[in-house]
């Protein structure tokens, strides 16, 4: 497949909403050990449970390190096709291709730079080379041309469209210095609009506290349909989450869309703070160079990481009071998609969530 | 994809002849550099014009690893598929999977055990688990379930069919003490029947002088269709590959196919004899458990090591007085295909030639 050098929006592509139709989905096998505690085994299981709940909505690719090739072939279901790729973690929303369809039944994809959150002022791994030919590898597997930006670095999690014109983002996360500190917020604008093929941009504030994506708005903010925000809410003014979700309300609903649309804000209530306990710390090896997790830490939990496939809605749940309250209020939103809650605290334990891990291909005509 | 414990004579699977229509064709890229000389980089420039070839007339799958991915990518033509695959070598005739099909449309495949030619009797390099690993990721790649043999070592180039119930092998080859030493001919000859689902078992008794396969037959002889097989050929008695062609001569003309026919025999007079020369030697590692590339060597050159695809036939050349006389044999024996020749003495130097380093796919309804 080949590298393209003009842009989407030139060439009449645009990326499609997640709640349109996948002709499939990818997920990269977990096994750093540095952030993976116990071998990456606990997190393994929970992947294999969302690879195989989504496999039965839509065809799901696993890839894999050669290393784990065959374990991973041996746990997850036959129908889950599985594919060696080198890795160096396991976030295909972040490292893996966006792609972008057209109106003649055309696929292709862009290839963001990715340098692991942050490259060297604040990223959380090095190095990440293996997780930046991931993109250009799902091309040739979907067999799609790729627009690649050797010069401009995003992650697939920081960005969320409504298939009609608007792109959703946080400054907290495209502002940050370990990304385009080279480029105002107006070309960084510019390059999502060129790039996705949107012609506005709504700039939430601030992400998930304490999340070590500088705030990936995937975790914090999503589009049901469009007009329509799912936003993480606490009512607890006490949580350093309440400022951050407050001025994301107001702010959202101070906005219109690309269409012109006033932005209903539905809130969806985030689990009670949920802490790394001594056990899980202690599970994972310690590297220099790799963020640590350490016992009191609080993990970055919400709803909102949740996965909209055909015909189906993969929440994360946390074992928590507020797991239910999460479910009938997406049942609420996605009346005609099941939803699979999956217990996915492993996931949360490596830094992201069932969104983080999947990255959906558009169907094409 | 699944493992499968029958064999495919039960499901009514057969092996099809490689002139029967493909899917596509399979290739390594090549990259070890003790087997490889100045750093693979000559022999990649073969790959990529076998598989550029090729590729005009099926589609062509390149696997690499991913030290060599972007590489591979860059060298290949736009039309040719590139998938990560970690390997030992660049011999996907032999340890990639033998494709069968039933007359339903479907197809699956066959994942013989791979031991680089003689395991630690004879083998060619330690250690070959990677190369053994391709056979089940080319499967999930094509959707296909697997018959997995633990117990049962076998390489695609020692072995031929006809896809009308005949097989070809040598006793040199699958009979060595390498391969299935526990195993009595009467078992290996069974072993075949029930997986490629044949009939009649011919058994040649040796193949090309000094090829380092134990005499695969691929490089000696080859179905140009039911009943007509291509036989390397030499007529300078002072040549030790004279008895060998003699005695397979005389042997296939006095037998007869699955189906009762007489085989025809084609002679392709192969080259003369091809050397490893000063500089060609020193351009490879030296690597203990690796076979050496001496200086003087003969190598095993033969035109019968051909591919047949759809609509053409990929025959190495030597720069020989031979070189015209093959191709014109060839083009007399294929009058609907067109005859590609591939300057090749990079492969053969690797120590096979174009049919070792290609796996067809079989085309399903």
């Amino acid at each position: 497949m080949k590298r393209l050098d003009s842009c989407p929006r030139k060439d009449g592509f645009r990326m499609p909403a997640e709640f349109e139709e996948h002709a499939g989905t990818y997920i990269i096998w977990p096994e750093r050990t540095d952030n993976w505690r116990n071998g990456a085994k606990p997190a393994q299981k929970v992947f294999t449970e969302v690879a195989n709940t989504i496999g039965k909505y839509e065809p799901v690719t696993v890839v894999v390190s050669d290393r784990q090739y065959q374990n991973a072939r041996g746990m997850l279901a036959d129908y889950v096709r599985v594919v060696e790729m080198s890795n160096d973690d396991s976030w295909i929303r972040d490292c893996g291709a966006t792609f972008v369809i057209n109106d003649k039944g055309e696929r292709r994809a862009v290839d963001w730079s990715f340098n692991a959150w942050g490259g060297l002022v604040d990223g959380l791994y090095f190095p990440w080379d293996k997780d930046d030919r991931i993109a250009s590898k799902m091309c040739e597997l979907e067999q799609s041309d790729r627009y690649r930006l050797d010069d401009f670095v995003l992650e697939g999690g920081s960005i969320h469209v409504d298939g009609e014109g608007t792109a959703m983002v946080t400054e907290e996360c495209l502002l940050s210095e370990g990304r385009n500190p080279h480029l105002s917020k107006e070309e960084i604008e510019q390059h999502l609009k060129d790039y996705l093929n949107v012609d506005k941009v709504l700039w939430i504030h601030e992400g998930i506290y304490n999340d070590e994506t500088n705030g990936h708005v995937d975790n914090m903010a999503n589009f049901v349909k469009p007009g329509v925000v799912a936003l993480a809410w606490t009512d607890d003014v006490n949580d350093p989450q309440y400022k951050r979700s407050s001025e994301a309300l107001a702010y959202l609903e101070s906005e219109t869309d690309a269409k012109g649309r006033k932005i209903k804000v539905e809130k969806i209530y985030t689990p009670k703070p949920i802490l790394i306990s001594k056990e899980e710390s202690e599970g994972v090896d310690a590297v220099d160079g790799t963020l640590p997790r350490v016992e009191g830490d609080r993990l970055a939990a919400s709803y909102v990481n949740y996965y909209t496939g055909n015909g189906f809605v993969a929440v994360p749940v946390f074992n928590d009071p507020h797991d239910e309250l999460a479910i009938k209020k997406l049942q609420e939103l996605y009346p005609d998609r099941k939803i699979e809650p999956i217990y996915a605290r492993e996931i949360l334990l490596g830094g992201g969530n069932i969104h983080c891990i999947t990255q959906q291909v558009p169907k094409i005509k």
